[in-house]
């Protein structure tokens, strides 16, 4: 299956001008004229964890498995350039299973305008997994880092959030042209994307810039999908914008007289709202209805990411 | 755990001022006077099929998966800058083993001086496995590829072939310096590492090329190892020096007048040893004794690379 897979993929993938050497070789080479390569970042997903065969579809699978990476980019500031991209098959995959699992990455990539530059290939008894290692380019403007929001700064996140598990983990738009669009006319001081969770993402950033977020709980856009999930858990909507993982928007640190300049234009498809604000200190802080700052333990949806 | 590692591994990992951002970010930056980030590969090693705990000590499983890595740059005749580290981790291991793990391939990385730029953790009901996907840049010569043998190239090797398993497939030190050294002073058309075995690596430069390899037996510099194995395994040692996967040793076409001042040079600690000749057709042919020659199967240990 192994060889009549790697056949096919080599058929399959288009040829890149970006690539000086094809998949296939022992490593790939970027082509001199390409960009360089300067932003790193590595994203695995696995079976059980990530998603869930009985439910999810696998060209979605292999999909999301390029979509967490170019999130991670976006939160950069960085356009992608080329991906390496390595399974762990289980023997119960077919040919056919794998090359579903491909397209859906390759649709996104193509979408994306991202380079296969090659990959790994293991047949184990194990879960299946999938790692995407991405390289980018930073946009003009230079990187978005977590550790440079500034007291005053206001929060804006992108999109609305909560009750991802309903579907968006699997189908969401990685906010790559959104970041882009954002660093042509508007300074960004620190930015992440919401991968683990609105609290913990937002402790990331405060925590990076040694600095206090405080949160207006009213201010949240919640998705529909977060209200759709409060009905079966019974946890409020606010609960699930602020814990549930995987809304894979944007959550930015901006200097108010760009922020309310940027609130009022909304370039975006998607809305941009103001949720609170960094102050000196630490940690995270929710104003509730009756303007009373509460510490808050950002708990979150935990999968771990050091880069 | 994973918090406590994450923690530890932040503290752990050395300054390195190729990196403009240090890991713990959405994605790793190279600094500007960084060399251009430009070869790209990725290896996955899973439990049970590249390593197995009750076997191997942790430290070299850490270090086997950065230094497959660095083979593939060592055949690539590229030097190695920068390296993402993803783990899926199964709940059975400890913080200690995780730090045992990472200890393993940080030493490597120290002494190959790659930078660790950043990497994903995941905790799965899952075997141990772990993703390295490394960046590198071209020595000033370019880089090697499968694809350029002629025909009336010889077939250089470096090292001994054979019986890797009984450990020098945890071992292992990669050919990244040898290879820097044979540029600077002769010409390579083509190169791969045996990460497949002898016979297989042989025939993906062959066919990569366009070309026969003819394979004289009697030359092929066999390990010790290849002759212990030999005689557990009840097959002549030439056997396991043909097919036994995981020598991560150089092979080399270089055409003729080189191969023949490299040979008598012996430029390197290890030897360097001719072991046949391309010529124009297909497909790998042995030489034996008598002088027949006769087309084999590449047979070798598969676990699938298509980049």
């Amino acid at each position: 299956m192994e060889d009549d897979f790697l056949a096919w993929l080599g058929q399959r993938l288009p040829p890149d001008t970006r690539l000086a050497v094809s998949p296939g070789d022992d490593a790939a080479v970027l082509s001199d004229t390409a960009p360089a390569a300067t932003v790193l970042c590595v994203d695995t997903i696995v079976e059980g964890v990530d998603f869930i065969f009985s439910r999810d579809e696998l060209p979605l699978v292999g999909r999301k498995a390029l979509a967490i990476n170019l999130s991670d980019m976006a939160a950069m500031c960085s356009q992608p350039l080329a991906a390496l991209v390595s399974l762990v098959i289980p023997p119960t995959l077919t040919l056919l299973d794998c090359q579903q699992l491909y397209e859906g990455l390759l649709a996104l990539a193509d979408e994306y305008k991202v380079a296969i530059a090659g990959g790994d290939f293991t047949v184990a008894e194990a879960p299946l997994s999938i790692t995407v290692s991405l390289t980018g380019t930073p946009s003009p403007k230079g990187t978005w880092l977590r550790s440079g929001a500034q007291a005053g700064d206001s929060i804006l996140v992108t999109g609305e959030l909560g009750g991802s598990i309903l579907g968006h983990h699997m189908t969401f738009s990685p906010r790559v042209h959104e970041a882009r669009r954002i660093s042509q006319d508007w300074v960004i001081h620190a930015a992440t994307d919401i991968s683990d969770g609105l609290l913990r993402d937002l402790d990331h950033i405060a925590e990076a810039s040694g600095l206090a977020a405080h949160v207006d709980l009213e201010a949240i856009p919640l998705s529909p999908a977060a209200v759709q999930l409060a009905r079966e858990s019974g946890s409020p909507p606010i609960q699930h914008a602020l814990t549930d993982g995987e809304d894979f928007e944007l959550l930015l640190a901006v200097p108010g007289d760009h922020a309310g300049r940027l609130l009022s234009s909304q370039p975006l498809e998607c809305p941009i709202t103001c949720i609170g604000t960094f102050h000196a200190g630490q940690g995270v802080h929710t104003v509730n209805e009756e303007g009373t700052l509460l510490e808050v333990e950002p708990a979150g949806y935990q999968h771990g990411n050091p880069g």
